[in-house]
């Protein structure tokens, strides 16, 4: 069995066109917004949903103060899909076929298919056939800081839902997660430049390694009490003789963490 | 902060264009290959790892008898990238940058943009700015039909792999998860075969609703013991009436669980 490949897509500024804004459009939506894409609705019906994410009161046109830190939508069309809507930006980075007839979504797939050729990112929801990728369930831990996807190549949505929850329920301690990441972020970046960003092949592979290592010592369960100031000591001591050897674990759980 | 919007990609026989074939690169190979897609590798140096995944002994041209089952590479170019590259497909659904020399990466990723557009999917190893989507660590359970990304917009690929171990802890018993999965998925298509796959909106959110409260009740823990026929019934049943309220919990996990 093929497997897909899963990918995290910058968006912000990106022109993004979701054809539809019922249900399904809807739960599109909370995904689409923070990434702060320039999405444009194309749609006769609005779901409530929907409302909120416009300029209070406005629900057709073009929101002309938009910016992408607002997450709001940037532009609607109160009307069902036609050919000429594809020309209202220049290009789409990823097109959403949101709606319930069938025949329709099919020949709009196959119009953008023709325009923009195969690499066009397009999903048509509820159609495997005419998607080049696939939704899953989302979920966001330390702080929106990290995110996690879990598909099924459209084979269960349910059973998605349930994995995450699960997940959900593992990392119930968010703000140590994020200090986690915090934690680690500064370890990486401090350790670059200890080494004065070296680029040489050696430098790189022994930084990673060395955070590898590292890191596999303590855990997940630890990380958010690592003290990265004695860490990078050890690290300085550890670079300038290139070992790998670090002290024996009783001595990492005791001295380079700190516990308050 | 503005958050990612992570996709899974369905890349059977779509070109992909990787450019370099070291370590980094190595790490792109194991994502790639199990898709199926069509993968061009350009390097003038190669790394080990790469040996065993083209046609054996052959390490440039092309794989004549490449076919996306195999999960082989489909072509080896053994040279430094040069644009005239770009034309040996029609077009490249993702193009990978895995050199060491920034400065060369960046004009690679200039004259793709400018050839392609701001839609071409491009990854430009450790420059963040000439990435419009991020790996991640990956994870797959219930025999690969289950796929989950972690991932930190670039933050820490380092803590993105902790966390990915540790959800790996949480799901260890991945035998009872592909049976789960497998169950879910008998029901929903029965329930659909049943209401004679009808599109009729009210149709389709009862289905929809159904099987989010039913499974909502049982929770991963005992999704691989359903008893998908007796809940069929119980689905006629209900639906007929258009009822959405359920059995006590008790009985559903006594009535509609196969325990042996």
């Amino acid at each position: 069995m093929v497997q897909s490949l899963q990918l995290a897509h910058r968006l912000e500024d990106l022109n993004v066109l979701l054809i539809g804004a019922g249900k399904i459009a809807s739960t599109r939506f909370p995904k689409l917004l923070p990434t702060g894409c320039k999405l444009t609705v194309v749609a006769r019906e609005i779901d409530e949903t929907f409302y909120e994410s416009f300029v209070s009161g406005q629900l057709e046109g073009t929101n002309e103060g938009w910016s992408s830190a607002k997450q709001e939508i940037y532009r609607i069309v109160r009307d069902e899909f036609k050919t000429e809507y594809l020309e209202l930006e220049n290009y789409w980075h990823i097109i959403l076929v949101c709606i319930s007839d069938i025949g329709r979504s099919e020949s709009i797939y196959s119009e953008c298919i023709l325009k923009y050729g195969e690499s066009q990112l397009i999903n048509v929801a509820d159609v495997p056939k005419f998607c080049n990728f696939y939704f899953g369930s989302n979920l966001n831990l330390a702080d929106d800081k990290l995110q996690i996807l879990v598909s099924s190549n459209g084979a269960s949505p349910r059973f998605t839902a349930l994995v995450r929850n699960e997940i959900a329920k593992t990392f119930d301690d968010d703000l140590e997660l994020s200090i986690a990441m915090t934690k680690l972020k500064e370890l990486r970046s401090e350790i670059r430049r200890l080494t004065n960003a070296s680029r040489e092949k050696t430098d790189i592979q022994f930084r990673m390694e060395w955070v590898r290592r590292c890191t596999d010592i303590y855990g997940l369960r630890y990380c958010h009490l690592l003290d990265v100031e004695s860490l990078l000591e050890l690290f300085s001591e550890m670079y300038s003789n290139r070992s790998l050897t670090f002290p024996p674990k009783d001595e990492m759980l005791t001295k380079y963490l700190s516990v308050n």
